[in-house]
């Protein structure tokens, strides 16, 4: 029986597809705007040749034509041999020089590049071309034997990993053999016979492991690595890759064949690298670094020491006329900062590569100010990108002077829980981080985990530490509140809060010892390393206004007290999404009657206490109105377990218990009571204030005698009054009527009224799905992100980190979505809620106040959503400002 | 500026819509059908009219006429009081008396009856038509003033009442008084004089409280009380029943005016209840009883003691020839058991309601079975409509002799949590349990609440009872699967283990003492209650049949050992849904391995922990497999949080540790690290599965080795392996290769395959929200309908104790959502899975394995939705059977 394979196959012959599209030498079949065709690299390399710049000749094959093959199990379509070989054509004119031929031979190099960049594709082989016979030619033609084998040797090793799957070891067992056998240390001091009898060995090797001969055909060569780019696009990584991240519509991966140039030609060549500003603080000067006769990893080796781009302009001063043309050609063309790659071989510059150029933060915005200014680039187009968010984020924290090369030991990394930069001596517990620092010394804070009870002391830290919990764990979040630099869940380190002492194993750290913590980046640092303070220059101001003006997303802030609402609108937020009355009741003056109030017995007992809480509430609320001049504030009821308002220790208890005049043993078996096996879906939010109505009864009291108090003609005072975390729309029917009881009462005593609204907190599944029935007595919605992601996935957000990061690590999830919104799933619940809800009343509010509000991917779904607003931290506002602002420019494209 | 008031409106002239509906005296105007136009009590009336029942004549308004009053803010449509005027000439001939004639009076009583009942509506007012002319007229017709004066007293008091609410207890205040002053006990003994004086009092009350007089005018006492009812449709109470109940569509509440008739006019008067079969044992024999000379609360009040049915019979021959007559026709007209109230006015008899009588378990399967025999009813009617699932449910478990009048004190009552009846001495720990159970003690086992170690002395128990936890509580949870009576979170009793007592503050019951609980009630009682045993009879698997013929749903039993699965067989279920692996961990010989296993400090010491485990899993998998013979058997991989395995008591800490050879203090650090803050969302399911990899391998080689050991070619195993917590595709798809990967071993190794399938628990929001991509790769589908409960609501069934049962009472939610499904929130999550699932896999098999399964309410939701089965605790499966084939009943409705 005659079995068919899909070689036999026939392919019927396309009509005339242009597969191949080729760049250099003055021609460029293609641009910039056909990245789904020629992927980025390809799109790249012909507008760079299409504006007139001396890139390496070479082609791109299309990213069709790999959907082509994919789909066909690995048949070329019957054109596309031709194309290839007319593209080597091309090429060959370009370069004077003839692919395989051993008297003048070409070489060329095979890339991918598809239109994202992503993990798993195939990397470069470079030197395609060589054999024995080419090898010779090489040497001869360059007069540089060693620099041929050399080259040849990398074409095997290189063929051999990428192309044929050869582990890479095997090769690096042989060099380092030889190096040995001669006795040499460094790879430059083998010479070219060494070299030579390293590719009959690298040959060995290579025929050893697949069983075939390395294939002395370059037409060969060249055909096994395109065919190997275009496997590598259904590689198991890959595919995985574009499953988790949603990444769907590519066609496959593009093919970019090119002619190689070298820069170790000798004195007449060289390679370097430049940028066209100043990446460090937006100096509008080249700035780079070349070394003469060498290649591009030999400025990365650290081997030579490069010299200054200055040096250029003496040693070449034609071929540094002739970078700064192309270099200013290309920052006009791409309207951005470039990070530039370039060649110089035997006396004839290259330009090898071009793209945007990383900075700092002050770099970015000086840069974004000043390319405007020089009519560069538009103002939208600036916001759009000329600055990251992150790069905002460096602007508003202090930072190490030497982030990338500490003094001192790094201790080990924990999460980057709150930005910034800290210093301090360590202390343990929060009442001595509040007596140090009264004493005028900096702490860092450092425990195992912080709660609620440790406030006091973390508010007197320069900066906090934990080996344990999440990134929105108690420290976390209230840090980030705050602006305080945070690591947290450092789980390198154990912490001995007993004994005062941390150690991450080998070096042990006393209470009162320096340490320096990087909230950026999650670094623990030995000693105090410099810090550079930061500073919000007029430009900045400037560049916040553009991205204001562009932007449609309100950006509110999540504050609890006068100083953050202060600290808030500063950065520009335009009102309070999410203030916390639960912070409130810490206060040393407060927690006795908070806890009196928790422990009462009966209705009454618990009402004295609550009147005895009113004046401090109204006067928490007073000043938050009093801070914003009428703009909005949302005030959440309160929220958490009562549990966590009750002492722990032994010590505390007994405090408690004279102060109740109530014996030890009864407090404790009260505060037992009070313990929950899941604090997070037990006695909470509106729960209180459905089977305790006294208590929102005060609250509600608080803040609209608050809200009259401050309430001026000119500055309105509108308070919103949140309900946390309805699930039904009884509840808040419940909550609603016992709100506006008060309210009623409360305008009858004082003789005057304010508008007042009452919505609620969708942060319950339920809730979002019900939407529809809890909008027709809302007036507004806020999505409660932390606690709806809670719930969405099940993950407790104090014990997830026994998984989650697991999970993000091995791609099970493409980021953690309690600091990226998982749009998906917790995604969909917001916009189920969102469109439920204005289905029943179409002008409806709706914000959200979880931490995602800072993140930029997430503000860009709040977007997207249409969400009237999203609230965050103080310090994050000008990053939801800018994401916001991003958003707007991309929903153009 | 003139005002218009709603009253000034001029209504448009209906053109002559029919308001107003009569019965009695052989003419009907309406029929059964007419629910939503006449409610059921007014359908019900002209329907029994209709078949010739003497029914008391009367008229009823229609729920048209009040949703018209209601829109028209209390304004009648025109033709309504001429309608109502007609009605009442309508009673007046049948009767031969005239409404407001001091000569020959007709008295009326007015009554709401909406299409379904609900709290809230108006009560009954009676004897309307009495005032001071018309009370003598009464006196003079009767010959009796005493009654016409007692008439004349109970018409204020309820008028004042109900139509213009006046506080009851005023009116009740002033007989008492009255009593006082006469010296007397009992109301009967007030004498026509005190009784006039009263109705004086009374009066005085009335003008009092409402500032008017006591309207004299019968006409006026009629529109006063048909406003009133109308009036109560919209009140808080029932507007506020209607939305938590989601009860749309209808239109208002029906009035119901009827002729008054007298049971207490003399000898030749009386009045009784009959029931048209025994309701206890089912025999089809008139049952029920009567007094002479009385009113139908004397019957109720239980002052005199009534006579049996059959002394009628000798009485008055005449009257109880007529009344067999008309009982059978109704039992033969509804196709049901008749509970019948009947009054005969001097000679004259009246049916005044009937309604199908409630019965017990035995009796309901009986009258279903004979009423088909007897050719009264079909097989499907009988299914639909003549047993409930509450019948089934006594069927299955022993009960209390007399569980109306225990013959001891009722200590406290708490959740039903598991039904049946059970007596037992008290003890206080699972340890206790099993070694007085092994003395042959029988034993109740009381303790606060109870944990997987427990699960020996629970088992060892008649009966369990706790002083906290909910009805999914562990306790209920595990009691239920086994059939054992339990009553949890008795919050009316304070457990002492320590002291080994319990008390409800009154009485103290020390170890030893007897006590008798009711899971099907949530009583607990003191002393040795005599008990009845359940018993199957012939006629109960007869009609069972006739259920599964009808029900389309398929039903399975969640059972974890292979006795739980033969009793399950027994009791029907067609497979295993769910078997849980957990508790298998808990025998002697395993906790120690999995403790071993938990406490690793390496992947290789888990796996020699695990290697140890192997050989058990497999025989328990093996058992499970054999006792249900090829059926199939969903068994769910490890799901709770490994803590629950980990000793909590110093004691067992130590013996831990020794056996470890480990110090203690290590041990206990490593318990510390396991603790979790909300472990329902933290490190368990497929989480633990994913992070150790080896632990699902374990279990699936068991699963897989154990089906291929039992499997014959008669009876193949097919395993359904179940992944839990799934809340990601990437999860699943892990999982699935990691079993995949162990089975190919395993068939490799043995040479032998077994078909399995790989599907999973959708219990987590997300994983609906994502069941489509989900589905792409999973076999099968089951709702943990638990779970997914306790994150749509954001309750912790643990904790919601505190809040959920003053959620039921205040009507914030209609049910417990853990029994019962919520089908607005919980049940959209599970029909937006189910439907996501299909749309990518349309033969995807969904079942539905949570707490609900055995729920009929929530059956019905699962038919509806159109799942594949339900699978519950065994001993709920017949309830499971018969609520699905009524499902099926109620689609033809």
């Amino acid at each position: 029986m005659a079995t068919t394979t899909a070689q036999d196959v026939s392919v019927p012959r396309e009509a005339s597809t242009t597969w191949v599209y080729r760049f250099g030498n003055g021609r460029s079949d293609g641009s910039k705007d056909q990245k789904a065709l020629l992927g980025g690299k390809g799109a790249n390399l012909s507008e760079m040749s299409g504006i007139g710049l001396p890139v390496p000749p070479g082609y791109t094959i299309t990213t069709e034509a790999c959907e082509y093959v994919v789909e066909h199990d690995g048949t070329w379509p019957d054109e596309l041999d031709d194309q290839v070989r007319a593209g080597i054509r091309h090429v060959e004119e370009a370069m004077g020089r003839t692919f395989g031929d051993p008297e003048n031979p070409l070489l060329v190099s095979v890339r991918s590049g598809a239109a994202l960049s992503m993990p798993g594709m195939m990397d470069s082989v470079l030197n395609l071309g060589l054999n024995d016979q080419v090898v010779e030619g090489i040497a001869r033609q360059t007069g540089n034997e060693r620099f041929a084998y050399d080259a040849y040797r990398r074409l095997i090793d290189m063929f051999g990993d990428v192309v044929v799957g050869i582990d890479r070891e095997k090769f690096e067992h042989a060099i380092t053999s030889m190096k040995e056998e001669r006795g040499v240390e460094n790879d430059i001091d083998l010479n070219a016979n060494d070299l030579r009898e390293l590719v009959d060995r690298y040959k060995a090797i290579y025929r050893k492991e697949t069983g075939r001969m390395f294939p002395d055909d370059p037409w060969q060569q060249l055909r096994f690595a395109i065919d190997a780019v275009f496997g590598s696009w259904t590689n198991e990584r890959a595919v995985k890759y574009r499953e988790i991240n949603s990444i769907t519509g590519l066609k496959g991966t593009a093919v970019n064949v090119q002619a190689m140039v070298y820069g170790n030609m000798g004195e007449d060549s060289g390679t370097g690298v430049c940028f066209t500003r100043n990446p460090a603080t937006g100096e509008n000067k080249l700035y780079g670094e070349f070394l003469l006769n060498a290649q591009g990893e030999d400025v990365v080796a650290g081997i030579r020491t490069p010299k200054d781009i200055k040096e250029l302009d003496r040693l070449m001063p034609e071929i540094y006329a002739e970078l700064q043309e192309h270099t200013t050609r290309l920052e006009r063309h791409y309207g951005n900062m470039q990070d530039i790659e370039f060649t110089v071989q035997q006396g004839e510059l290259f330009i090898l590569q071009t793209r945007d150029g990383k900075r700092t933060g002050p770099a970015a915005i000086r840069i974004a100010v000043e390319m405007v200014d020089e009519g560069l680039t538009s103002e939208s187009d600036a916001v759009r990108d000329l600055v990251e968010p992150g790069h905002v984020e460096q602007l508003l924290h202090p930072r190490f002077k030497n982030e990338n090369g500490y003094a001192e030991k790094v201790l080990g990394t924990g999460l980057p829980a709150s930005p910034g930069a800290a210093v301090g001596r360590v202390v343990f517990t929060a009442d001595d981080a509040e007596e140090w620092n009264q004493r005028g010394e900096s702490v860092i804070l450092v425990r195992v985990e912080t709660s609620p009870e440790d406030v006091g002391g973390m508010d007197a830290a320069e900066g906090i530490l934990t080996s344990r919990g999440g990134m929105t764990s108690h420290a976390a979040v209230v840090a980030r509140g705050w602006g305080t630099p945070c690591v947290a869940g450092c789980d390198d380190i154990v912490v001995n809060a007993q004994r005062k002492t941390f150690t991450n194993g080998e070096v042990t750290v006393q209470e009162g010892d320096w340490i320096s913590i990087n909230g950026s980046t999650g670094e623990v640092i030995l000693g105090k390393q410099p810090l550079v303070d930061p500073e919000l220059s007029g430009e900045f101001s400037r560049f916040m206004t553009w991205a204001d003006d562009l932007r449609t997303l309100g950006v509110r802030a999540n504050a609890d007290t006068p100083e953050d609402a202060r600290q808030a609108l500063e950065f520009g937020a335009e009102g309070i999404g999410l203030a916390r009355t639960e912070h409130m009741f810490f206060g040393d003056d407060r927690i006795a009657k908070m806890q009196r109030m928790i422990l009462a017995d009966s209705e009454e007992e618990r009402r004295d206490a609550l009147e005895a809480l009113l004046p401090f509430q109204r006067e928490d609320f007073a000043g938050l109105f009093q801070a914003m001049k009428g703009r909005p504030v949302t005030i959440r009821l309160l929220d958490p377990p009562l549990h966590e308002f009750l002492p722990h220790d032994a010590e505390e208890q007994e405090v408690l218990a004279e102060r109740l005049e109530m014996p030890v043993r009864r407090v404790r078996e009260k505060i037992e009571q009070h313990a929950e096996m899941n604090p997070m879906l037990g006695h909470r939010g509106c729960r209180l204030g459905v089977t305790h109505a006294e208590i929102t009864e005060m609250q509600a009291r608080a803040i609209l005698e608050a809200a009259i108090d401050v309430s001026t003609d000119d500055a309105p005072v509108r308070p919103e009054i949140m309900v946390p975390l309805v699930s039904t729309k009884a509840e808040f029917d419940h909550q609603r009527s016992v709100i506006d009881e008060v309210a009623a009462a409360v305008f009858e005593e004082r003789g005057k009224e304010v508008q007042y609204r009452v919505g609620t907190m969708i942060e319950i599944p339920r809730a979002a799905l019900r939407a529809g029935e809890i909008a027709e007595a809302a007036d507004f919605f806020s999505f409660g992100t932390n606690d709806l992601t809670q719930m969405t996935f099940g993950f407790s957000r104090d014990d997830a980190g026994r998984f989650l990061p697991y999970y993000v690590q091995e791609n099970l999830l493409p980021a953690d979505p309690f600091q990226t919104l998982d749009q998906e799933g917790v995604g969909e619940m917001v916009s189920i809620g969102t469109n439920r809800g204005r289905k029943v009343k179409p002008k409806l509010q709706v914000g959200i106040c979880g931490e995602h509000g800072g993140d930029p991917a997430s503000v860009k779904f709040c977007h997207d959503t249409d969400l009237d607003y999203v609230s965050c931290s103080p310090f994050r506002v000008p990053i939801a400002r800018l994401a916001a602002a991003q958003a707007v420019t991309e929903d153009d494209r």
